[in-house]
């Protein structure tokens, strides 16, 4: 059975007592619309730790465009019977005045990474990023929390910032899960229309394609995209791309 | 004996131990030059807590002004005989890399009343004393943590910022303590001319003498001090000055 919370002072005392009975704990953070990306991170967490939270949140802040957030999925029904089946102890499922009491008036910056890539495109969304996890960690204080590598600036951000205040939680990527054809799972591909849908996929093969960022760039707008950004960082290239009236990033490792 | 640890590492493996005994722990965090005030913060968390830990960290990210940084009184050998006449039994005494290995990258900020008051006459003083302390409390996680009252903006600011983000830590609040003459004691009163010292408690004096600001702001400027503000907030009068080269805070409760 899973245990859905909904107050954030139920959440803190539940909690607490998990962590007084020494028994490791797992978060995965995530906005709902579960899809297999999600679930391999929950497998990942059942297998790393005694109890496993989940927590769905579509976090106001970390949108700079109403309409987008409006338009994100929420299915939780279809979340709750997933996190059931996938062994979930708790799922935290909070308002957004349960973790928002200061209205957003305290927050959590960076100021390098955050401003490029996703940053550069979506003002103050790591801003907002950084706010809800860090409030989340604090919630739940788990041992482990896990972030998939598709949004992969998030990851890098989030564990840096665990870093840089001295968090407990050690924050695990885990590797980006693809559709049979090769698309990024992500909970936006449910507002593609089938159109879009048949073009999706052309967005990783082009990144797998290789090339200079000018020349993934060309070949991702002949292939009727909206480019936001390609680059190189580390040893991956990232993009976003727009479809319609639907975002998609990914990231391939050369 | 108190214990001095001057490493972020060795801190929180000592005060993951303390925990983990079940022992209460309180945290006097502190910018050093130590005076009664201090100590009454010190007594009170003896009083509270099984083990008290006094954090010594003159933060550089809260100075806007580097020749004010510079001049603050620095006495190591004098705390650290003051923290064991008092019992302490831990000194966290960190060098500015060891917190702030990500260079001041990631800070918090808060969006209202940080930039009134002290923050209105010192750019960004806030968000380096509210990441200063949301560090100092993960690295510690101590029961409670003791501000004083003559810092009250900085109190109201730390609780707050601890609601927000869910702390486990409780902000307790302690009152302001004065020199015999009823001076606010400050680490920044030994940097006082004799003769600015012999000025310098006209300044309570004129604000427990109530009447509108304007008629305080006046009664200062012809005591020869230099007025940053003086403002009513809920049941209080706060005030900044500058005599010579030194400020100076202070507020009463009306």
């Amino acid at each position: 059975m899973t245990e859905v919370v909904r107050e954030v002072r139920d959440a803190r005392r539940i909690f607490r007592e998990i962590r007084a009975q020494g028994h490791s704990l797992g978060l995965v953070p995530t906005m709902g619309a579960l899809h297999s990306g999600h679930l391999s991170l929950i497998e990942r967490a059942r297998a790393e730790n005694a109890s496993v939270a989940v927590s769905i949140f579509v976090n106001p802040t970390q949108y700079d465009d109403p309409a987008d957030l409006e338009s994100y999925p929420r299915t939780f029904e279809e979340d709750l019977a997933k996190c059931e089946a996938a062994g979930v102890n708790i799922m935290l499922w909070p308002d957004s005045h349960e973790i928002y009491p200061d209205d957003y008036r305290f927050r959590v910056t960076e100021s390098e990474f955050s401003e490029r890539l996703e940053g550069a495109h979506r003002r103050g969304h790591f801003d907002g990023v950084m706010t809800v996890v860090l409030k989340l960690l604090n919630i739940v204080r788990p041992d482990r929390a896990y972030f998939g590598e598709k949004d992969w600036q998030q990851f890098v951000l989030v564990r840096d910032m665990a870093e840089a205040f001295f968090l407990d939680t050690e924050i695990v990527p885990c590797p980006l899960v693809r559709e049979e054809d090769g698309l990024a799972m992500s909970s936006r591909n449910a507002n593609l229309t089938a159109e879009e849908r048949r073009i999706a996929p052309r967005f990783h093969e082009i990144l797998f394609g290789g090339g200079t960022t000018d020349e993934i760039r060309e070949r991702l707008a002949e292939a009727e995209f909206d480019v936001d950004y390609v680059e190189r960082r580390n040893d991956r290239v990232l993009a976003a791309v727009r479809l319609g009236k639907v975002r998609l990033i990914d990231n391939v490792r050369e």
